[in-house]
């Protein structure tokens, strides 16, 4: 029963056997590789994207700071939601690659409306040169909360960042469950709706450690190579991130991991609805969920061993009828009996 | 009737003579200057403070963003008011002086209360590495909206920081004002109160450009002169700034000043509080002040070439009751006439 | 006998009687006074430059360093002498401005050559992603060691610059010096060089610490702005700088001071050189020299009080024949008797 | 015949199959994993320094830079030959890192010398605040030419860089190969010659990306963990990292690479200086060389199809006879049969 994060399970087989793959001979190293050469025609493909410059980093952190410092100068401030990973996550790395940027949080929940954008932004520039300027605007696609925007949505938000000039983020650390949640195509999702540049996740979706990062207007990318040197992130044997994402998007594996992980959410999310007493906080539209229940179902739970976040809550304390909330990730690999068992220890 | 700012204004006389009388022959630069040594002591008489590390820069920026870099980690956030200088007007300084640390905003209200602080700063670390990790309090007194912590609030919040191990900045842009106003000592606002280090301003209040920097445990005291230096803010000739900062603690024209630019917006409140329909947003407890009245009003102080600030309204609309806000500041040259003109064009 | 710095002499008293004046009623802040429209308008038709974006700051290190932080990326390197005041006297000011560019150090004089410097640059870039990337040329002129460039001399480095595609940065603290050592105009010294950016320092030459940045193309003028405002440069009372600035363009007052500075020099090397045992370094062309004799000699200076640097020699040894070298500079208020006396004394 | 670098060959088999081993169900993220603690206690044991704190990070650039930063203040300056991969190789990295510090080149060769470095040391802060604070000094074992500095030199330089109070860091890409070259321990390499800090590197000697830091005084870890974060370089699946390097530590895999890799080189170099008209710029004491022979010899090797740099030569030109620079590194996987064939190609 493991639903702490999409970040501690295996890796898909086929990765890791693309991994052992790879590992005949030499190859070019930072990213001259010829499995790059394919990822980057492959990705293109797959956004109908055929001039969009494409790199690999081996982390989410990574991506996102580096896509907003190639968008974003020092003296602006990025427009995010106040859950936001990039505010609450990564420990001010957004802040240290931009050179100082401000993240101004939007309203106050995990999804951006355009008329709470819109104010958030034209606020800021009120003050000329003493406050910062307006920056681009960043999306997570799944949210932080596991809800989703759908295309129109982020189409909606990207309009307003255009109304000002500004471009936008589309932080996809689950960008293929929000695919599969909504139905919408890549390009739909991405450019289509007005996004510049994508983290486009891995990691969590069965990879051991990639994530693409996508400029549909390739006019930064050699700003982005630099960039990603100087933080650090050019990897020497590049062959061994090009052959995760090849193998994640050969056959469509990083759709069919993504249905997997937010089939399991909803399987879980329909057996937990099912008990008395459990009320969830935001609708579970892809791999994750926040629900609470019962201090006494918790206590089970512990007691059975099973892995999940209590939420701003303590399994200690008195009341056994306190409720309390779990934050719930399944993985592509989550099993049926392991959420059937997990429904059954809350219903007591 | 100059109520933009108290920049705006003319330099105290007294300050402009020791400008002049400082031009005399050769001096030793970079604050080795003999006039520096008796800031110096002058300043640690005034704050009961014979230890205390003390700089001048020239500009409050400057004082703001040099202090909390000495005080913060990069890794680390600010805990300050949503309308902090250091947030709204300083174009992004205090993140660039620190390396990138994050500026969390404490309750939505130019004042920060005990119990909001610490639930601000509770909430920061719950995320071990993955967060930003809990910097220094920064408490502005006299406000941005023109009200005034006691040194007992002062205190109170500084005691909230300390329980968690946290230094204390206090923003003293108008620090004297703030001293005349609650009749505290410099030592009861700052370090009596449990303040690490204090911008102590002088640029609003009859000064050409100076504030003071102080450290009340000169530990850091040689960081903050690498910090000076490295920000571009050491001057050669440095004397310029002693004299000024010797002439404003001298026979307490600092005080002097500060009782003048209250006792002006004390006769301008008391004035427009006497004209029916004009609201104060905020108690004007020290030379700032934010006030409604009809368009109409606003209309004849413009036609009449009064200088004020429009708070988020334009001047421009049809409907001449719809309530406008003014931001009026009062320095310390201001004039009982224009005071009383401007109250009579407010009344109409 | 003060030949320590141009920058512990007394302020001219047309510029202090500047500052008075400027003094008198309200005026708009933050570079918006009208004195700041005479100061551009001046150094536009001083520089044959009506296009040209101008700002004042307060400190050379604050002029070079967003200067060079407007024209160079984070991922760049500054090409410039081992000597630079950038590089041994800014405490990091630049790599702190920039963002974390590097310098790159070019030969081993204070004068650049185009020949060394054109293999400086041609060997950056050649390890692609890797190395840093070629950034701004930065030219002192007068150089820290007292000696000149022509203005044919900054054309052939700017030229080897330009070849490159890269902008040309000139440190001018001592800008008026050098004009009048070589007789160019302000234009023939920079954009008709091929200058685009210049630190036209005024507090070495009179003022009590201001500093114009020209940038000839006007296209990063927004940008400078806000880099300044970010660095804390932005002076509320800015009509002090102002005044400043005019009352040193007024009559030619700029030049008339770097004339005496120079000619100083210029009398007290004619002096020293006639003194049997006095080694000069370098040839002083400009208001700053380098001179070695006798421990003895030194001695007697010290005894008389004269200030000045002894340069990389210890006064304290046996030999009262050892040569060690001073730095002496000359500021526009030497005077005649003491430089008469001071090689007086070195003559024993 | 792939000799161009020791990052473009394989992984060593049983990495990989460690990798595969690893993918077992659920683990711990960002470093809680179990193999993480084997890895911790591992490298305690191999450098005989139970208290020491150790990281995995992805890239050597990523351990540089993370130590440095940790070891260095934004004002001051690291002291390093001016071939040091830092320098010359991460594209501004440490400065990136450091928040702004400086790197002062010490000597003009790939190994510092005590005097050299005692006398670069010495002269920065001549200057008080005005110029860059002394910093770390960093040592590069194996050096970028393919020499070798004993733990007797390591440990001189050390004491030079102790006499200062200034901390050490070894940057060891290739510390294995180091270790092989000379006999020395771990221990004996490092701290008890003084060394403070280390980058151990595994990625150039048959990792897939993994380099650890250890520190030998643990007091500065939890700030590197934030920085390591903030740089995000924190892997989520962070147990495909432990893997790896526990592969290469169990029972002395990391060794016997390091012994494949230089004892390849000594073929080489055996062979090549058999061969009339090759003369060899370093003594190549470990796996990286460089030599040179006529134009005619390398256009043979490039017919041939082998892998190698021509160093700031150029393979085109008339004159056959010319003499051009290969610089040749050997990794674990070079072959006895490829060595040969190079070398009877250069013999022609």
């Amino acid at each position: 029963m493991h639903f702490a994060s999409d970040n501690s399970g295996p890796v898909h087989p086929k990765v890791m056997q693309a991994m052992v793959a790879a590992n005949e001979g030499y190859a070019l190293p930072y990213g001259a590789d010829a499995l790059m050469a394919e990822v980057r025609t492959r990705i293109r493909e797959i956004f109908e994207a055929p001039e969009a410059a494409v790199y690999l980093v081996a982390t989410g952190t990574a991506a996102n700071s580096l896509a907003l410092a190639t968008l974003c100068q020092p003296f602006q401030t990025v427009f995010c939601s106040p859950v936001a990973h990039i505010h609450e996550d990564e420990c001010n790395a957004p802040e240290f690659y931009t050179g100082g940027a401000k993240l101004t949080l939007v309203g106050d929940s995990e999804k951006m409306t355009p008329e709470v954008l819109d104010a958030a932004i034209a606020i800021e520039e009120s003050r000329g040169v003493h406050g910062p300027q307006r920056g681009p605007v960043s999306i997570t696609n799944v949210t932080e909360r596991g809800t989703v925007y759908s295309a129109a949505e982020v189409a909606a938000l990207a309009a307003v960042a255009k109304g000002y000039g500004l471009p936008v983020h589309l932080d996809g650390a689950r960008f293929a469950n929000a695919l599969v949640a909504t139905g919408a195509s890549p390009a739909e999702m991405t450019w289509k709706a007005g996004v510049d540049a994508v983290s486009f996740g891995g990691t969590k979706n069965g990879l051991i450690g990639v994530e693409a990062v996508i400029f549909f207007d390739p006019a930064k990318a050699w700003e982005f190579e630099l960039r990603r040197k100087r933080g650090a992130h050019l990897f020497s044997k590049h062959r061994f991130l090009s052959a995760q994402m090849l193998a994640y998007l050969e056959d469509g594996l990083w759709l069919e991991t993504a249905r997997a992980a937010n089939a399991a959410q909803a399987r879980l999310s329909a057996g937990l609805r099912a008990v008395p007493g459990v009320a969830y906080l935001y609708p579970p539209e892809a791999n994750t969920s926040f629900a609470a229940w019962s201090r006494a179902g918790h206590r089970r739970l512990h007691d059975a061993g099973a892995q999940y976040y209590l939420w701003e809550s303590e399994l200690e304390g008195d009341d056994p009828d306190e409720m309390l909330t779990a934050r719930m990730v399944t993985d592509w690999a989550a099993r049926d009996e392991d959420i059937d068992r997990f429904v059954e220890l809350v219903r007591g």
